[in-house]
């Protein structure tokens, strides 16, 4: 995933390779700069984290960053290689009548799951989540910052945050039972059966109805 | 599944290892039972798995593991370090008024999870169910014979055990969410907040209304 070398201060107990010299190879460069992108984003937050912080960690210049990934955001989910566009669940989820909102955020979530490289990608960070703190603080900052500020607006009523998480974990739940402890039936269950009953919740953390 | 020397995963202290030595001390015979006992669930899945094999493949009389353990689901409990009594779930949320028993299991997963020391060991064995097959397997074994097994004969309608799976499956991510992710703001949500919005959830999924 990322380069070996020495251990660097504070950040968690993961090969985080955060090294100063310049590497020659341009894929080398790139994974030089992911790596540091994953160090800052765990270490500072995504608010915090800046493309200059990250161009020094990974020893390049800034512009070099922006050559490769074009925005922050992009730095971000290309360091996660998370294999969803963030914006595809605002497009198709969020947007459109609210009475539909569950079952289009059901569908979506089942349909990005049963592609096989989604999951497998998906499954990946979902596992060293729960085994690795900086995992752990990137998929944080990714829920809080990319998924539930950008959802949360269009969300009507109190707590629109939390309710937003809330089917949030709900996926991230479905995702544990049925990928990864592989319990049954509901590992096998037809999509568009679970559709049916994630829908409404869903709906109800959404929209309170 | 595993082999006996494979490095075990970071997070709970289980050696893993199936040895067929005996062992002198006592502390040591218990803990080599357990051993056997989770390569055994692993391997054969609770229903399949005998005290006489568990007891075989740590090379002690069977007699020695009813006298440590009782029954077979108590050595699986002890196996798993599980902190939380089954029968509890049944006794407290499933007996009783059907139209509480949303309310009655957010209620008691919360209290669950709020006692450090329960919550400490659930999210070892959620953190090695991400991170291990065996672990995992364990994991599928408790969940459908221990819980959903023993729910849905009390729930009504069809796919009974599908539905007591997605109340399981939204347990497990709230705990992923709330407390291996650590997203704000359902990290430090009041836990009677948490139970207005998650008792509807278990409601629906279990009564269908």
């Amino acid at each position: 995933m990322n380069a070996p070398s020495a251990p660097t201060p504070p950040p968690p107990p993961q090969p985080s390779g955060r090294r100063t010299g310049r590497r020659p190879g341009r894929a080398d460069t790139r994974a030089e700069i992911l790596a540091a992108a994953r160090g800052e984003f765990a270490e500072r937050g995504y608010e915090q984290a800046t493309v200059r912080g990250i161009a020094r960690a990974a020893g390049v210049d800034p512009a070099l960053v922006h050559h490769y990934f074009g925005s922050k955001e992009r730095v971000f989910l290309a360091a996660m290689e998370f294999p969803v566009d963030p914006s595809a669940v605002v497009e198709h989820v969020v947007a459109g009548d609210p009475a539909g909102i569950g079952e289009r955020l059901a569908r979506f979530v089942l349909a990005s799951w049963e592609a096989p490289e989604v999951r497998e990608r998906l499954l990946a960070i979902l596992r060293s989540t729960a085994s690795s703190p900086e995992m752990a603080a990137l998929f944080r900052e990714f829920a809080v910052t990319i998924l539930v500020r950008r959802v949360a607006p269009a969300v009507p009523g109190p707590d629109a945050e939390l309710r937003v998480e809330l089917a949030f974990s709900q996926v991230v739940g479905l995702a544990m039972a049925r990928y990864v402890i592989g319990v049954e039936p509901v590992a096998s269950a037809d999509p568009e059966t679970l559709v049916a009953y994630l829908g409404p919740t869903f709906q109800r953390y959404l929209t309170q109805t």
